[in-house]
This record gives C-alpha cells, structure tokens and sequence, in this order.
C-alpha cells in the first residue's frame, strides 16, 4: 500500500466519490502547485480564514507572518487547523443550468498548528521558503538579520489527514439534454506569469537572477511551482 | 459618511492599516472580481475551510451546492462563517530576504449564513448566479426542472462585518538596503482566459454565444467577472 492519507470521517469524499484522492503524490501535487492557502481557525468560536503563501517540507505545511499578526499569535499556541489550497482551471457551460460547472484541483489539510521558535530553526525555514520560490535565491542575498527572524512568526503544521478534491474533464451532460440546441463546452482558466518589472531604482540593464529564470512570461504559475523542488 | 462596513475588532487591520478598506466600492470591487470563495465554518470545534463558486446581491454573499453536502448541511442550520476572497496579483522580490513578498488584493466577511429553502426563490438566485457569470445565458437555456432545484442548496449570507486588504505597488526595501547590487522587482501574476473549448458532441461550426462574449481569449478573468453587472 502506499503511504498516504487514509480517508478519514471528515476527509473522506462521500458524494462524487471518483473526483476523492487519498494518496501523497496527488496531495502534494495539489499543494506543490500553489503559493497561497486559506488557513481556517477558530477564536472564540468564530471561524477565520487568512489567505497565506505556505510552502510544504515533507508531510508539514509551514506558513509565516509578522510576530504581531493576530492569526498567527493565535496559531503559535497549537490550534486545529484547516489549510485549503486551490486551483481554478476553467469555467464548463453545458446544456442546462444544472450541468454548469467549474474544473478545479483542491486540497484539505488537517492538522494541529506547532510554532518554530528557535532563531536558526526559522533561518533554515525562511531560506526553504524563498529558495523553494526561487532556487538558489538566498545565495544571491545578503544574510537575515537576526532582528528580521525576530520579527516574523513561523508556523508549521504537521498534515494529519488530508484529501485531494479533482473535477477535471468536460461538460458532465444528462442524456435527454444532449440534443439541445446551442453551445456547451469549456472556458479554460490559467494563472499565469506577466513580463518581470525591473524595481525603478535598479539600472534596468542588471539581469533578471537565474533564481528567477523559472519565471518565463507566459508560463503557467502552477507548471513554475510545481517543478521547484520540495523536500 | 459612505456607506461601509465600519471597522469592528475582528475586521480593524491593526498592522500595517494603510492595507484597509472598509467602504462598499472597494470591498465590492474585489469580491466582484472572484469566483472563488474560501469559506470558513465550525463544526464540532473545528475549522473547516471550503473553496466555493459564490456571487453577491447587495450586501448578500451567496453560494450553493448538493442539497446533500456536509458543507451545506451544516450552513443550511444558519451559523457564523468567514467568507475569504483572495487574488494573487504579483510576486516581489527584494534585496533582501526579508524585503520579498507578494502582490495581492483580499476579503474577509463575516456574517451567519441563512439557507435559501423556497424553490422560486432558488430559481431565482441560480439564474443571477449563471446570468451573473454569462450575461443573458439562462435565456439561452431550457428551464430549470424542478427536481433540479430540489438537488441543491442555496446558501446566502449577510455581509455583517467586512475589510479589504491589498498590498499593491513595488518593492518595499530598507534604506540601508537600496545599494545592495542584483535584481529586484516585480514578477506580476493575472488568471487569464484560455481558447474555449466546444464539447465533442457539438458541431464545432455552433457558435459561442453572446453570453459568452466577455470571455476572450486572454483576457483577465477578474476583469472579466467585474464587468458583469452585480445587483
């Protein structure tokens, strides 16, 4: 059997069973593929959800923030969370309302937030994080100051159950609306990469950096991602 | 004084409060250019956080799905939600570590949902929601059947607290970083439209319809969606 994320009572997909993924190579595609998550958490029973860039290291997602930020004061203490990420990848238009729909790649993570405190541990943290955006881009950049360390709070999340949610494919149609007349089919979505803007106070002749060259114009953001290595 | 959502304890940006909104036109404006909401509830004391198609009605955030989806069911008991919006709009790179970040513009809104049980009443938001996506399209297509209706819940909310959050501009560096030599910039990121696809049962000479105009090739899908008309 292969290690993954035995579907578990809330992870488990009870409806459309088929579009439900259990297994680490398609979860942490999913995950690997996108920059920001939605963390869910409770304070004082009400729900909040903060949209986060997070990366992954192994089977824990780690995010971080100002020390000060309220969301993350909160999740230094070791909360349950809920870390969504999501993909859109097109718009369907069938024959009737009912077959409308959206292609799309989710995931649901779960699990218990723990804080990285130690100075060097978040060192090590922060250049996963910016290197796993940029390859090599912390070789290009002067050292963290301690006092920046000192400033940011990191958290991590060991993932306890999880599952992937796929609707991929076209127009999902029942058989007596077939023949209707018109157009159906779908509108594909992509987020994508626009042309690099050199900061104004740069000369404008100074390269774009090889961490960056993953960054093409026109390349799909998720395809970038994707091909960075995670550990 | 405009009509807003006057700051509260839970929405006041306290880090940072030149990235707040708090008027109508500027919350709107970002919801109006998603599709996608995260939304986040409580059950049994944990969070769970759902990426769902939403549109708005005024003040009104509202979404759906099957009648028989956990999600639903338990929103359908009317509890309190946080309804999160987010686009990814660039990737900044600094001179320092510390300095890189990223372009975006979000929502957060609270309120407690409130199902929408009456079949007309449904029908109704189901046509806004489609005709919200593709202007005129539920003239083109056959009435919904009833037992159609009777699959999915509606859910909608009132916005009862709600702030903007964007991070827009350049790079934002230390004055004792500027001389530092390398790049620094901006990589912009936009969801774009790809090349509609016909369903393979259709007659590729059928043409796109007009409700599908908005949608070229290219274009931006938040400034697609913010040019259809939200009520």
């Amino acid at each position: 059997m292969t290690t993954g994320f035995p579907p578990s009572a809330r992870t488990r997909l009870r409806r459309r069973p088929q579009r439900g993924h259990y297994d680490e190579a398609t979860i942490f595609a999913v995950l690997d593929a996108g920059l920001i998550a939605h963390v869910g958490y409770v304070a004082d029973g009400q729900p909040l959800v903060t949209p986060t860039a997070y990366w992954r290291e192994g089977r824990r997602l780690l995010w971080h923030g100002s020390a000060g930020s309220r969301a993350l004061r909160a999740q230094a203490a070791g909360i349950p969370v809920c870390v969504t990420v999501s993909h859109l990848d097109g718009l369907v238009l069938g024959r009737s309302g009912f077959a409308h729909s959206v292609l799309y790649r989710s995931v649901m993570a779960f699990g218990r937030t723990a804080p990285i405190e130690e100075r060097e541990a978040k060192r090590r943290a922060m250049h996963a994080f910016i290197d796993r955006l940029y390859p090599g881009r912390t070789r290009e950049l002067r050292p963290i100051h301690d006092v920046e360390l000192d400033m940011i709070a990191v958290i991590s999340m060991e993932i306890e159950e999880a599952s992937a949610k796929i609707r991929d494919g076209g127009v999902n149609e029942k058989e007596e609306d077939l023949q209707a007349p018109g157009w159906a089919g779908v509108i594909p979505v992509r987020t994508s990469i626009g042309a690099k803007q050199t900061d104004a106070r740069i000369d404008s002749r100074v390269p774009f950096p090889p961490s960056v060259a993953g960054y093409a114009e026109s390349a799909r953001l998720d395809e970038v991602l994707g091909k960075t290595p995670a550990s």
